[in-house]
């Protein structure tokens, strides 16, 4: 298919898609003429990726190239690339001057073994600090539910990765971890609405959704 | 105290300090002349409660004056409250354009009863489009998992709410809402580590993790 096709079938603009062309993230086509390139499936695929990590996901565009790289080098190990994966989709982080004690005791507690310094510990500890500069206290027994949530969904996550292609898996777990994050949130903001109306509103709630008579 | 102390106190720029008066993020301290004012402790936990929200909760003025808002109007009812917190805290949202149905019908399937255009929902359907444009194969399994996660840590926050007074439970539901998404989002992807080494990677973690003999 021409540029203009691809465009259509991903859903973007052809500006947009000679910009992606140009930043490298989009692999180039196969000439047909001097100023002209056939397109793909996989063109499509990719560009609709790319869109993705852009929007819900919320990349720039080298954040993107960076989860990107990760997609297209499978290394042998899968648990290497999660690694690669999770270190692309981080922010630059602060870690120096971060303390992370608090944050490896309770990894400690729930007996999880992560390499030293991986950038969800950072994350970890920096997402404590914050929650300690807003005054809000949370207590270990919230915490530990929150890592009971948190173990259920990554033993599930961990479970689906395809082992049958070694890109299949790196492809896997950049988008899972990266697009399913948005649904995790939104899932406990949902399930917070649902158990508020029954702790605190049942009633109210109910008589808004009864159908008028 | 005067702005200086509160600045450092708060570990804020005095500079950002007037930035929050004149925006009215910050009430006024007690005139004692006409260029000086005394703060009390209330300003100390107020600027860092804006400073929590700014940076990890990443949140721009106009967006922070939104929780602000929440937190400064308790109305009788906190259910109603966590309705408001959850509209201030979502970016604005393409509701008009997305199709509801499917994310609806898992809400059907867990049971929750949610409010017909709630904003978490629309977040959910836009993360579920965003799971298909990116090609990634979600199963309903997956996404019951999921699911049983959201509705463990929901309940556990709103367990957790304060009913002493309605400040502070708005308080609570606000930067629990807020600052607690980092926390799940980073124990997520620490309990993946955890698992992957577990299913892929055992040996060689284990390996790097052995102290030198």
């Amino acid at each position: 298919m021409r540029i203009s096709e691809l465009a259509r079938r991903a859903g973007v603009p052809v500006g947009t898609v000679k910009y992606y062309l140009r930043e490298g993230l989009l692999p180039g086509g196969e000439p047909t003429a001097p100023t002209q390139a056939q397109y793909g499936e996989e063109h499509v695929a990719r560009l609709r990726l790319i869109r993705s990590l852009g929007g819900v996901g919320g990349l720039s565009i080298s954040q993107t190239r960076g989860v990107l790289a990760a997609v297209d080098d499978p290394t042998t190990s899968v648990h290497d690339t999660l690694g690669a994966a999770h270190k692309a989709l981080s922010a630059p982080l602060l870690g120096d001057q971060l303390d992370l004690t608090r944050a490896r005791a309770h990894l400690e507690r729930w007996g999880w073994h992560v390499q030293e310094h991986t950038p969800a510990l950072i994350l970890l500890a920096e997402a404590l600090d914050a929650l300690d500069s807003a005054g809000f206290d949370a207590p270990d027994t919230l915490l530990d539910r929150y890592a009971d949530a948190a173990k259920e969904v990554a033993e599930a996550d961990v479970a689906e990765v395809p082992t049958s292609s070694p890109s299949e898996a790196v492809r896997f777990v950049v988008i899972g971890t990266l697009l399913l994050e948005p649904v995790l949130l939104a899932l406990r903001r949902l399930a917070q609405e649902d158990a508020s109306s029954r702790r605190f509103g049942g009633d109210l709630l109910l008589a808004e959704e009864a159908p008028p008579t």
